[in-house]
């Protein structure tokens, strides 16, 4: 309903919290307009949208609960990671034509007030897809350095363990442990996903944990002799038998437990005194603690590039009315590798 | 039944493998004959032994689990850390009239051959009782040692909470705190524990948990602003209430679970979400990992001792037929302060 020099802007609206999994109606289309000009002598940036991203963690957000980030605001678009084109600015960091990476809201144009530099960053090097920066370079991407190369202290030689390995993150970490020279199995949870994990990133091995009865047992075929590392992004029961397993000293970086996001009472976890028994350190992280380190991060994943050591796998919807339906996948594991949604083309 | 140069040597004999509590049936009184000489040519040491220490880890070795120790042999004497007399030696590091601490036997004397350097360790240090080696300056000392000050990292004016606070490690946690100008809040089993806490230990506070009916809201009142370090000595529900009440980057040294060690099916801890909310950082160890640290901890704690800072409470039994009461009186919070058997006079 564009009046005047305003055009039409769809969004995606939360409509409000919920228990449980959440559901396509849980967030409700609709259209608003929008001015393309910034206000006048303002600091903001207007931004077109061009690939939003999903991820586990904005599950959080839809509980009023004291997590990490804050809850979305019923009412108001969902929020959450983008890649995006400057087409206008009030802000002497950003002007028209630049890409930029961040959190905006779920919609085909947002109005950033004040960008908070951490909160939007430009993008400078082009060389891979812009859409890279929803993953291997954006948000995941440090993940997964973070939690494996920050974190986890890895030695060359040591086992490390993936779960939900196929994932934006969890790609990620097997090449990084393969480029250490470490061993690295991996689970995911579609004979499709394993393929993908043994075939296109390199893991020494890799197996489907639905196909599996005794997740410890399981465990113990593959890492005889303990798991050094484990990058954590399941939770419950999965935890359960990789404590079993551990090696002594072990690391385990807790990133995620997506096993545990949709349900009303989270698995208890009864075998913690293996940290103990095996001297383990486990430790859980926010990403954005350590957006400090992204210019190392960024180098390094550069230099990969050019060495073509990295690959990567997305799982692109069109559209924005396809993001609600992209981002519930990821809780029945619908996605194949990194969820992205093209909202509009470059 | 002395027979020759040969003396009666009670002992205190492993029956067989439990499951549930302790019982003092568990343990069977017993009186063999030993020789006080070690064998001709030998590098043993014969010990007479003083002291004997009561510790929780002393539970696990009943069952024959893969814990961190290994189990008792059914038949074979119980052992464990204990203060000892050289009466006789082979071995060039000892001679006849040192003092040593070390694992022995539950007996009167005890032969050790090959005794490893960081088995049985030399008492130079006495101008505190010998008892103490058995608690403040022995294994639990390094502990409150190691979990709190090599783990923790503790910095000046953070909140530290320790459950099982007046037992022979939390006292000395509790202690060590205050002395960093940390703010500590200890809980203990009963009103004559909390009591101690407060007006000997020199807590900043103390609760009887065993009246709180709602832990993690009695944390909160404790700890408004969370708990930046907490030792963990109980696990189970104590740990989950700690979970919920953790300060950002929060720091949990695991020393033991005494609240799980006699339950046929451990408890669940299920807001383990907590640990990447609070960017918690949770480590398991083991005193002996890090003994080559003792010279640097008795240093320490001498300088401690002589500047009159440190207290310390021990609860004493006698008679090696004691011992086996003793022993399971930690699991009932019988005990008030380190509990030690003496078996002989110095």
């Amino acid at each position: 309903m564009a009046t005047g020099d305003e055009i039409s802007n769809k969004r995606i609206i939360f409509r409000d919290y919920i228990s449980g999994f959440p559901k396509e109606s849980d967030m409700v289309p609709t259209t608003d307009s929008i001015k393309l000009k910034v206000p006048e002598g303002s600091n903001s940036v207007l931004l077109k949208n061009l690939y939003l991203s999903c991820d586990p963690y904005m599950r959080g957000r839809m509980t009023p609960s004291d997590s990490y980030v804050p809850a979305f605001t019923p009412g108001k678009p969902i929020s959450g990671y983008a890649v995006s084109e400057v087409i206008d600015s009030g802000n002497p960091n950003f002007k028209k034509g630049d890409y930029v990476w961040g959190i905006v809201g779920w919609e085909q144009y947002s109005l950033i007030e004040n960008p908070h530099p951490m909160a939007l960053m430009k993008i400078d090097y082009t060389d891979v897809p812009l859409s890279y920066y929803t993953g291997i370079l954006g948000m995941p991407g440090m993940t997964a350095y973070v939690g494996f190369h920050v974190l986890a202290s890895p030695k060359k030689g040591e086992s490390v363990y993936v779960s939900a390995a196929s994932g934006a993150v969890g790609q990620l970490v097997g090449q990084f442990a393969k480029l250490m020279g470490c061993y690295v199995v991996g689970s995911a949870g579609s004979k499709e996903k394993v393929d993908l994990l043994k075939n296109k990133f390199g893991f020494d091995d890799a197996f489907n944990y639905k196909e599996e009865h005794d997740l410890a047992a399981t465990l113990k075929r593959y890492f005889p002799k303990g798991i050094d590392i484990y990058f954590e992004n399941v939770g419950g029961k999965m935890l359960e038998a990789v404590l079993t397993n551990m090696a002594l000293h072990g690391r385990i970086s807790v990133c995620g437990m997506i096993s545990q996001y949709n349900l009303e009472q989270p698995e208890g976890v009864n075998n913690l005194m293996q940290l103990i028994v095996k001297r383990v350190r486990m430790e859980g992280f926010i990403v954005s603690d350590h957006y400090h380190l992204y210019p190392k991060f960024l180098e390094m994943m550069k230099q990969h590039f050019m060495e073509g050591k990295l690959v990567y796998v997305e799982d692109t919807v069109e559209g924005l009315e396809s993001a609600p339906a992209a981002l519930i996948g990821l809780f029945t594991g619908r996605n194949v590798g990194k969820q992205v949604v093209r909202v509009s083309h470059e």
